[in-house]
């Protein structure tokens, strides 16, 4: 079913009829790496590139992402693909840098409740992609939205990415249930993030269908062409094959 | 896809090609009240009937179920239509009436742990209904299993009915992750109940979908001619076209 | 501060002026082990005998505990020291033969739910000692006693062991806030027992007098000469030097 | 027991012999309330005044605090009573101005994770009090302290506030077994805010009193002279006769 208000970027309609399949590298290690998968995940049907640049790591010490030197990696895949870029920004200083090449502006789960962010995020009149933090409740990521609408942009999509629980076989406890309430609560379009969801490989594609059987908009993966190879996230990345699969569940 | 070891009652397999879906009243009210309502499910496609008689209740002052008596009433709603019947049993003095009688026992969320009763239900060589607790771990929940099979019972079904998280829209948070992860590591079947796992009427077809995608063997639901007529969990009873809806999703 | 409602075992009241401590192994080994165990513990201050005799294991392959041949065990080491004894029920079958010795019938954190089982152990006309469900609302624990009551008994502790979070540093989250409510709405004595709270050793005496400070009518832990030594929670319980530790915080 | 790495400000040691007592409104409203709420707070025998002036809101439509005005009516208060001066920061654009005026620049339990804003914290060479995350673990926390050493500061001081888990009664679960843990690992000193930890007014004194025994080197409170009054948080802001029951915990 089509969300009220649908977000459309490079020509792609998220909210639409059709759901859209967002891939791509957990980090953009160097241009070469994300033109390759960039072109390998058109190929195998996905619609959007992700990439991150900016990496959120909860130790100081691990690898942060290329940084705005990731942008014209980025930049180069898209022109390579014609796929429109979605990345993460977690400082408000490189929100101008960024809203000027991506196609979309992501909030990672980290940085839902930083308001600041938020607002300014908004400010940019891009397309926003906010992800759930990973112990909000429903009200407060809607809430959170607010205040990206009150930053100006009305083009908000949320992605519900895995809470918090006790369990420790999944890296996140996936909400499907988030889906259907908060698309019709908002009337905006909800896709789902199964590799953080799940942090399990194998897992990706069937939380991706069911993802899809409750309603989302999109899915949002983390895929490479040799995932064991990924510097970050490895073990949750998907290859190629898993991508199609995926893609093979939206096709018409 | 099937599982590794399914289990038949009645006639109807669990774990097989084919999921099953369970429905009847959250509460055994009277005879008519069920027969009426077996007569409604098996009409919508519904293959094996549920019914509490007796009804965990966080305070003692609320109504616990009919008991003994409601044992009657379910034998004779399957007498009228051919459903086999499950119901939960809480305490083993209660084991061998319901053994007697039914064709399904069931182990409710709160008594996951009580391991003297899941023991003494194995011993009744009966198939049984294993809920999960609602702040059991994947592990935990398996192991559950086994006391039942220590007990004597090979024949064990999971189902995956929520847990508890911080959220508080929906009654507990669906955790249809476990599904495939059950499924894979027993190779016994896992079913849902969208029902207890969302607590809100609209949502529960859609995360029967959501759980059939992610490989469930089956949808165990609460429903009713007249839901809002209940005398328990009326807010979570589906009426009859809702149920036509899920059976929907499971024709070949 | 007095609890309104005390509850005195063999001479010793929990919930007036001084607060108590119940000492002891996690499990019951052998009579040796705990005639040994519980005159250390009375010389270090202890004034209550703690000891399993059935152990709610998660895995039923692990170690289940003596059974009812550690009665004997427990009754012999109360003869020894004059210190009373509480013990965890999990099976109504074995109420009867437990309340003719025991001072005080257990009900673990895995059976708080257990209806049957309160409803019947408060109908023994014993002391209870009810644990907090480690998942459970300060609503459901304070029904869950309800249901005790309805059986007969009105002497009843609460013992709050730490709910279930994302943390993992410990083994449960102790919650500490949970005393002087539960102690305000019930009127009842309220003790803790930061073996099971923290599961971690060096933890506990710290936490015991957190408790205390809050109010606790006493402190519940597992104790052994050479804790390293036990078959189970060995990394949880204390020495007698440590329980010395946790004394010294409740004399006058 | 004094932390291995005390930090002093305004001549205010947190973390050595004796616990501090950090107190003020929520919010900031005007200069006489902030002076009146202060010249009260020292007379009770605080020793540190907090007062918000940017309040992280969850609804964008509500109260957000006075901002950069705020900071002359702090001064103000600082001025008349001596008492050092702590306000809570939430926007890198902001960490300047504050650090010029304020003695303790503090990130609230939304932003634990905005590492820009820690490391920019850092960088300002001011003492930094940080809140845990209301579902961080406790190995997230202590990473993200170095997210501001990274930065530049060492004058580190953690604050337990409470985490989230499924008990509604208590606005949050205050883990005080946080308190040992974190001070034992980092040796920096942590303090334990009872007032966000509950909310609710009449557990503030108990549960400040149990984090103090639990090895707290302070208490933070929300206080005033007529808390029903205030536009934020009034449940649980406490009046000076409480301030006083707790100041008189830790009086030698």
């Amino acid at each position: 079913m089509a969300a009220k208000y649908p977000v459309t970027i490079g020509g792609i309609c998220m909210g639409g009829e059709r759901p859209v399949v967002i891939a791509g590298p957990c980090s953009v290690e160097s241009t070469e790496q994300v033109i390759a998968i960039a072109q390998a995940a058109k190929a195998a049907g996905a619609t959007v590139l992700r990439g991150g640049i900016f990496k959120p790591r909860t130790d100081p010490r691990d690898f942060q992402g290329l940084g705005l030197e990731g942008l014209s990696a980025l930049a180069a895949a898209r022109e390579a693909t014609g796929l429109p870029i979605v990345t993460e920004v977690m400082d408000i200083r490189h929100l101008e840098a960024c809203a000027a090449v991506v196609d979309m502006l992501q909030i990672g789960s980290r940085n839902m409740y930083n308001y600041a962010l938020l607002q300014a995020a908004g400010a940019m009149r891009k397309p926003v992609l906010l992800k759930r933090g990973f112990s909000a409740t429903l009200r407060e990521w809607m809430l959170a939205a607010d205040y990206i609408a009150r930053g100006g942009s009305e083009d908000i999509v949320f992605c519900e990415r895995g809470i918090r629980s006790f369990e420790t076989y999944t890296r996140n406890t996936l909400d499907i249930t988030a889906i259907p309430i908060v698309k019709r609560e908002t009337g905006r379009p909800v896709i789902i993030d199964p590799s953080h969801g799940t942090g399990v490989r194998w897992l990706v594609p069937i939380m991706a269908k069911a993802g899809l059987a409750a309603g989302a908009d999109g899915v949002m993966v983390e895929a490479a062409i040799e995932p064991d190879a990924a510097v970050s996230d490895a073990f949750q990345t998907i290859d190629m094959a898993m991508l199609r699969e995926i893609v093979r569940c939206i096709e018409p």
